[in-house]
């Protein structure tokens, strides 16, 4: 196990989907930084289940309390302690799965691994465990403020299948994905969406797509090659999502097709800075960011849970098969759009920190 | 800087093009593993410059020499180091480098970042330091062999541009691929490859590609949730490669168009073992190894140095033009295939030494 | 802040005097191993205020709750998160504390590293820290009794002030060493141990003294050279824990006074092992354990908090008197000696798990 | 194997006594320090052997090699490699010790870890190892007195055996300490001590002592509770070093002896400044420095090679006898000097960039 990620602001998560609850410590976070907690809870309604009617129907109020690091509402410099309680716990609910590896899910490699697994709701393979990693970007984005403000970290629905939205990293806005519950960038594409959502889980089945993720005005300089490249930390913490099969950064897999002729990024002076006439580098050039915006798609595949029977093994190692069954989200995308936003933004702290230690610019 | 990479079978790098040489220390290295040091000479020869009519001239031995960590041949534990001396050195040759940034290259990035940049030959952000990894994943390589034969790890040139190899995961041997120079594992694109490379360096540009690479035999188990994911891993070893702009496991992006129905990989019990009818996991569920094949891609981007005039900046902030020049490869897939094996066997290598702390079932 | 400690049995700890609670998350403890709440709870008893007429009678339960990692008792090797709520606040009494610097605490340079500090009760400086690291060294100790069963870890207190206690390492018992709540290992100097805390309680004053620790049947090859040599991890331990001012192994600083003919430990076979005729080295040669007693002190300066006016200053900067009051320990060794074996408890566990990853002989 | 240390400003070593060599990467140094070479090798040359009438004659240049991280004597913010050379090599000279196991060292000790030893002079236990250790060292003190100039790291022979010098470490110079081969701050102790040293070489015999440290000048703030604390890492570095045996920091053990009341130190305003009127705490507290002279001792056993027969074991297993031979140093000490001085320097280094990363106050 490693649920330990960062280096300078450094998160530490724990929990299972059915326990006492799910939490982080944060450990390296500025002393003197305000942190609302009202914050936090805003980021945590946005990935909670029950918020919309295109997403799991699980009823959680995932309330956060904070039990150390702050006083009156300003950060001390020690770890900062995050737990957010199970409350809707039906065990019961899980006895087939104790029983019989789900396909697509992790229930046959945790026992492979640990000789061991707890089976209800898929224990810390859940996307419960995601609460840890927005309560601890909230805190970040606060230090972000602080320290550095203005940096913006926006993620959106780019696809669902084939349904492609129109979004221009330059200029969309918060508001126009929040102001929809697939939260795409692309109006044009709200109805699309939800249409197949509802049609996909009306059928039992389920969907996955792609999130695109800017950020904007991220300065220049950050980034530790050569292991810790930005993109790599990136695509390590994406990657560590679950569900995701793929991360692309600036022109990525379809920047293959073109010839260096036409893939380089030209550079100008533009009201006295160095910018690049186009942004095929998607905003970082030899692992440190360059000053333009940062922008990566990440793949999410169609949600494990079906409600169809499906073929497997029990975990005795005979073939079985798998009644559908189960709350889950027929298209984990809408909910996984801050889940994106704060993973970006813990890299983009703990960068930020490494920066400071070794040269004091920002 | 950040030049380390493992938890349990850490290597630390350094180096730039242009210096004393460039090297790497194995710390956590098993004791009592026979290492040949032409196993790790014949890997940094799958590397290095000229070594075919389509790849940079540049002409450097790349010889390596270990300083400490075996006697007679056998590992002792401690740490392994590796010392490649720098031969071809001509400072001279890169005066118009030192005062204009070359565009997608790291030069404004490093001067962004540190106030200072090497800047013959690309300095630390050159391909060059890929021989540290090729060197210590040489060793990686005879650790596996010892204490888990029959891991294989295998990369081949997938695409360049739009020229697509039919390649099968499952059947494709080293033979294949390294009988033709490009380094692919389809027969019948070894030609349109080459030709496709000699046409477009002839017009003083540049192509990129994917590489393709799967791991066969791969034991169930390996991978650290929720951070060190094994996918999580893999994706930051390739991201950090230079030129590297994506990677995808599995289905992949084009998983995103499929239902769960159509994407789950069914279980199934296949001669006692737990197996999967498909595998469109790309052999990780949970971020854990579940016994399939691994199978990976990595999009590399268009070289980034051509032979055409560019519009570019000076470090002192001027408007200018950069002229074609120097060494360069106008592909870098051919020698990238050893490179993507080598950051695969050092990310296999360190979890399964990760997994025997915790369980001594391998 | 750096509230984390070990490499593969990895905790981290979180926590104010004066706040929600303090705790701990261990990552990397293995799976399958049978852990009991009650034996966490025991330590925890044995650490805790008011369990004694010699200890400071702040009253707090100090309930461990586990929030993660287990199922059914059993460890599942994800992230055991442990939370002990803070119950006893009177943040009422320390207002002076929030104006005055208290000589020889930590106000000050909390105060000048991190420009803040939580002034009720000395905050992340006061000794209820430990309550993390010794609810992890009791899970730490479950995972040795089941890998590695034998080995153990007994702490006494050596001396308070010139009282000095005669305790041979070899055969002193845990029972002797609990039966008086002093907790020496020595019948003799109970009594005078007990009536010197007691008189110097009476006068305002405090006293420190010596805790001597020995771990029995440590198996040979424990030890990281060249920086994690089980000497210099239990030397940084025991030097992490608050009031400790040395650290001495073997030999120690008396050692000194000898010549190398009469310091070597010389070699002999004894029941077809290799032994050691004296024990100067202390168990650890060369930074690995040799498998004879591993016989270390740690000497603990005499508590800060003593009931005398003293001269201080403020935190805005003038002169000023510190009245004496306030609860505590007027000799904190008792309540050391259950922490002094936790840390070595923890080094321990997580060496037996790095020597498991490189070398699985255990 | 560990051989890594510090966390921001981090090294790597490697290098056994008899092998191509021994050096160090240093990863996480600040770009555009001037870094000197002469001062490099200057450091090496003050520890290395054959410099007096009263060390080990082993005749070894120690020449310094930097390979990287340099541009015109600037860092360039990437590794920096140092190699030094091993010239010496006198393996026929060891036949003995790859069948025998000297008392004290850790020939059997790396056997029972590894199943393998290098036994030529010791192989990675060797003092030699301590090169990469000044070597790093003396880069770091470069970057101490361009990033935070004024802060001394000064240390000296306290004693040999009960030969007690008697030094201030407020007032004591460099000057002092240098222009004695014996290495300590008082001229009266001069004479006895070298006599002593000449007089157990004499007999083939060994001794040990204390050395002193002093770090002058430290700003307040340094050190990262809980575990990270300023004297743990000390502590830990310290004992790291081959033959150390204890550490104290302050008043130490014989604190131990006193009462609050007599121990504790009074703070009083002084030229604006927070002072201490007395310093038992050692210019530490709470684990961060508090701006007063971080004062602290280290117990060095007498060296474990002599020149008499000792008995011992094979490492087949047999009882036998040791024939005292080799090169070796009767009295460590006055080579551990710049040794000590190396780790203080690299503790401080990468506290004060840690503190930065959170903090950019100094």
């Amino acid at each position: 196990m490693s649920s330990s990620f960062g280096q300078v602001f450094r998160i530490h998560t724990f929990g299972e989907s059915h326990g006492g609850g799910v939490g982080v410590i944060i450990d390296g976070c500025p002393p003197r930084i305000a942190v609302s907690q009202e914050q936090i809870q805003h980021e945590l309604d946005r990935r909670r289940p029950g918020q919309s009617e295109i997403v799991t129907p699980r009823k959680e109020a995932d309330i956060a309390e904070i039990l150390s690091g702050l006083q009156d509402g300003v950060t001390l410099g020690s770890p900062i302690a995050i737990v957010v309680r199970n409350t809707d716990q039906r065990p019961g609910a899980y006895d087939e799965m104790a029983a019989k590896y789900r396909p697509s899910h992790a229930d046959y490699t945790y026992d492979a691994k640990y000789g061991i697994r707890s089976a209800s709701g898929g224990g810390r393979a859940s996307a419960r465990e995601t609460i840890s990693r927005v309560a601890a970007a909230a805190v970040a984005r606060q230090v972000l403020d602080s320290i550095h403000p203005g940096i913006e970290v926006l993620a959106w629905v780019k696809s669902i299948q084939e349904l492609n939205a129109d979004v221009d990293p330059e200029t969309v806005t918060a508001e126009t994905i929040e102001s929809n519950i697939v939260r795409t960038g692309d109006p044009a594409m709200v109805e699309p969406m939800i249409e197949r959502i509802k049609t996909i889980r009306g059928d039992g089945n389920s969907v996955g797509g792609v999130i695109e993720c800017v950020i904007r005005n991220c300065p220049p300089g950050l980034g530790e090659p050569i292991f810790d490249k930005l993109e790599a930390d990136l695509a390590k913490a994406m990657l560590s999502l679950p569900a995701t099969k793929g991360f692309e950064i600036g022109s990525g897999f379809s920047g293959t097709l073109l010839t260096g002729r036409e893939h380089n990024d030209a550079f100008r002076m533009i009201d006295g800075k160095v910018r690049t006439l186009t942004n095929r580098s998607g905003g970082i050039q030899g692992g440190i960011s360059n000053g333009e915006h940062i922008v990566f798609r990440v793949a999410f595949k169609p949600t494990a849970t079906i409600m169809s029977n499906q073929e497997t093994v029990t975990s005795d190692g005979a073939n079985t098969e798998l009644q559908g069954r189960g709350r889950h989200d027929a298209c984990v995308l809408p909910r996984a759009v801050p889940i994106v936003e704060a993973m970006a933004t813990l890299v983009l702290t703990d960068h930020l920190l490494r920066q400071r230690a070794i040269q004091p610019i920002f």
